[in-house]
């Protein structure tokens, strides 16, 4: 079930009518420098919404306005969505690493990948995009959310705005040296659109539709920035990353619990000290012996099980949003 | 995150002090012959709760009670489970095909795993079982139900048994002849329970607890006709299948359009003529242009696709429960 991506909604090089009358380098260069934003979907080939999504607006370019916005849409991992995998080698979403990408002679499929859509859209790259947007799908009752990485200003600035705009959670990915090498880390603002739940491998209507909100609300508050029409709120509600919990395990590192049932689905709700995290093969409870008030997420999302992740921990905190983030994305804009 | 299965819950041949103290032939040939009913789960390696529920099994032999039935259990296809995918060559539910198994040069892992299981626990194998049960789950929002191939008198007889005590809907699989080989055929009574929804590759208590529920209820009812207190109702439920819907495609056989979301969920549902049934690319809606009143079932079965099954038709009828298919499956039992 492949739902292959083509260029379309911004200029399209490869195809428009200037490839045919105007061969010159400066032109094609003049073109490219005006690429603003590269879509991605499909960085996991099992998660076949978004690219049902990109493949409605290589159809339909009304379908999603780019708001006067350059775009580049991308399949992140054509060859694992071609067999409905996750990835061949490696997960795409880690590969994103300078010192990965440094070694030339790696025969990892994904690593190479990362490496070509880096020389291709990334800040140096041969058609430089400013902002990434990688639109993902997961198998926990997420809803629909957004993931930023680190504490960049205009990834918070930006995130903002879609928040004001749709109401969602941010998930604040930081300071874990477990997880790295995703793929907005590499552009210079970038954020995750998460929307779930549906089964790996398993198209649904209103999945596509809520991916197709976000991304057309993103692009909508992008807009406005470069306008200098977008209205920013005081503040924004990031859920900081803090750490994950594996599944437990015997000395074997086979899992002997699964997730609890009031835990199961129960994405973003506070948890405390003392609730049911997890029962084990005899029916035995484990309870949670953390902070309290914490909001897990991703809670037990099938890719992550091999990731050693039964859920993260987030705390939820509220930040006063600087002049200077929002600045700095209108300057990315400009 | 393999959960291994071992013996259990019956006579265990190879750990029992019997093989200590007597090693004969003849005794190991007496032992082997009361094995009745085997138990298989995993059969898909990314179908996680049976094995999960045979591994609490092999931890409490009391889980669930084996009422005097000897049992042998099997994970179908531990190499898939280990690497949490499908199958690793081919479908192993449907390499149960005498003609594949005569093949015995063939390197496809699961036809291979196929003889294996025939040749260790089918009629004429060395510890013969009368009755296979197959544990799977879905994506598909079927809710818990049975699937049975043929009309097997013994396995009507059997699943009307269960389908009274629980309520289920039982899918009769048949006259197919692009979907054949499934493993319980080689065995003279058998069936599929089925529970969903789930995603593959994710552990939820809630499958797990639903699955325990129709093994027990399939063993206690299988220890009634042994012991002649069943109670057979006077007509058995079927849906029996009358054909499966590709999803529509263009002529490079690319997927064009995805089930309606009227139509997602919507499982066992009766379609009239005219309902929804698909959504394409553009948001047109193909209709159901078949009978009036079909229930369909496995609408969007994430590992359908590849078989090119969107959902598969089925007329609900009531048959009567006639007194040789009582007879037969009490026979077996004896």
């Amino acid at each position: 079930m492949r739902a292959a991506a083509t260029m379309g909604g911004g200029i399209d090089i490869e195809s428009s009518f200037f490839k045919i009358f105007f061969q010159g380098k400066e032109l094609k260069k003049i073109l490219m420098a005006s690429s603003q934003v590269l879509l991605v979907t499909g960085t996991h080939g099992n998660e076949i919404n978004g690219p049902w999504l990109f493949e409605q607006w290589s159809q339909n370019r009304e379908l999603i306005n780019n708001f006067g916005l350059s775009l580049v849409r991308q399949i992140g991992n054509p060859k694992a969505l071609d067999i409905g995998r996750r990835y061949l080698d490696f997960d795409l979403n880690r590969s994103f690493r300078k010192d990965s990408q440094d070694c030339l002679t790696s025969s990892n499929y994904e690593v190479n990948r990362a490496k070509e859509l880096c020389d291709l859209y990334g800040p140096n790259g041969s058609n430089p995009c400013s902002i990434a947007i990688d639109l993902h799908s997961t198998t926990a009752d997420m809803g629909s959310c957004l993931v930023i990485y680190g504490r960049r200003p205009v990834d918070l600035a930006f995130s903002s705005l879609i928040q004001t705009r749709l109401g969602l959670p941010i998930y604040l990915h930081e300071g874990d040296p477990s997880q790295k090498g995703f793929l907005v880390e590499s552009w210079s603002c970038g954020l995750v659109i998460e929307i779930g739940p549906v089964p790996q491998g398993v198209l649904e209507v209103s999945i596509v539709e809520k991916s197709r909100i976000v991304i057309s609300a993103s692009l909508e508050v992008l807009s406005m920035v470069r306008d200098g029409t977008a209205v920013y709120p005081d503040q924004v509600v990031v859920h900081k990353h803090l750490g994950s919990i594996d599944f437990p395990r015997d000395h074997q590192g086979k899992v002997t619990a699964c997730i609890h049932p009031e835990r199961q689905g129960a994405d973003w709700e506070l948890i405390e000290k003392g609730s049911p995290l997890f029962m084990d093969l005899n029916g035995e409870i484990e309870r949670f012996d953390g902070k309290d008030k914490l909001a897990p997420v991703f809670i037990n999302e099938a890719a992550y099980a091999e990731k050693q992740i039964s859920m993260s921990l987030t705390n939820r905190e509220v930040w006063r949003l600087e002049q200077s983030w929002k600045e700095e994305l209108k300057e990315l804009l400009s």
